[in-house]
């Protein structure tokens, strides 16, 4: 059995693959070249593709930036330091219009090309930064209508099923599972805002997001620096 | 108001455009270059959007023909001179996976930025060539996705309508109303396979259909050599 997983490079993602692999799929890994900030995303995808032993890794550049309207696109400024009720309150200006609906769709394609019936994306409701594109009522209406879209469903060869595995774990949660399933968390990149070298900033969102976890985890992040 | 339209280069298209600015929208037209087997369709997209007038024009490139599987984007054949009950019937090889579920994607992600709640495309259902996403319960279910995608659906700003308006129209009645609209259907383009120099093949299943829509109608397609 084939499955697509869409890989960001961040620990999520490396996640939902792994699980996937765990569940006995065959996997296609995509990863999005949408405008990010950054190329470090791109290169952490890339290597947790190689770990989880993918048979196809396809990179696919679409320019989201180019629209604009979103800090990880744009030259707005990525919030740092924001109190914890920031973060639950309305969507950040990290939000990137449309992302997860246009990552999917390109998954769907390959998917159909491929003859998977089952996408893997590592969105996450719990402790995240509150995008409409990582609840459960919108994967659900996603996999509807991937199931309308598409010569390989309407034609019954396939239907498709969208897994959001770490839907409702919390990032502790995420990170144990993980470790269970031998994914290596040092392959993987996080932060929004990270310096020319690659060191994360480790006060935007994301990284706040991922340092909680390890801690409420009990557990060490290998990209914490040598002390 | 603001909406934005899909711009394929084609009469269909063209004719949703029209009818968006006939309702009074200010448009946002995006074309998608999706590795079409030739270039003539996006010219004939810049053209039809110079006609309407559009606020801005966007092409986006987004390279579908790396994943294969379709007459349009591989160095598979385009069917020529099909039986009209070979159309009617399976899904054909010039169908590009999920394609218009790609495109509806980035015409949200760029109807979010600019702040549109209306999207325009010009699929049928009619006389068309049995595409599965060019169905009304498809475009439904994209809609319906969408306003669970966005921060400006779920903040309440935004409450996404997708129209199809040639959806149950026949290719005679597109071709008339798009008259009536002042339409000139010389600017687009609708061959799968033209020649290099960018005359239709007058035998793809886009050819016949179009051409059947002009007879129909009772009009000479403006694309017709001189004799």
């Amino acid at each position: 059995m084939k499955a697509v997983v869409l890989l960001s490079g961040g620990l999520d993602s490396a996640t939902a693959g792994a699980i996937a692999r765990a569940e006995g799929f065959e996997l296609y890994a995509l990863s999005v070249d949408y405008g990010q900030r950054h190329r470090f995303e791109l290169e952490a995808a890339a290597r947790v593709a190689a770990w989880l032993g993918v048979k196809r890794h396809e990179t696919m550049a679409v320019d989201l930036a180019r629209f604009g309207g979103s800090a990880l696109t744009d030259r707005i400024e990525v919030p740092k330091d924001q109190p914890a009720d920031a973060m639950a309150g309305e969507v950040p200006i990290t939000y990137v219009p449309a992302r997860n609906t246009v990552l999917l769709s390109l998954g769907l394609a390959l998917a159909e090309v491929v003859g998977a019936a089952d996408l893997y994306l590592g969105v996450n409701a719990i402790d995240y930064s509150g995008y409409p594109d990582c609840r459960p009522e919108y994967i659900r209406a996603f996999e509807a209508m991937a199931n309308l879209a598409t010569k390989a469903s309407v034609e019954g060869r396939l239907r498709y099923r969208v897994h959001a595995p770490l839907i409702t774990m919390t990032k502790a949660q995420i990170i144990c599972r993980g470790v269970a399933l031998g994914v290596n968390y040092g392959l993987t990149f996080t932060c929004y805002d990270p310096d020319p070298r690659g060191r994360p900033c480790r006060r935007c969102d994301a990284c706040r997001l991922r340092s909680k976890g390890f801690a409420e985890a009990g557990l060490v992040d290998p990209l914490t620096p040598a002390p």
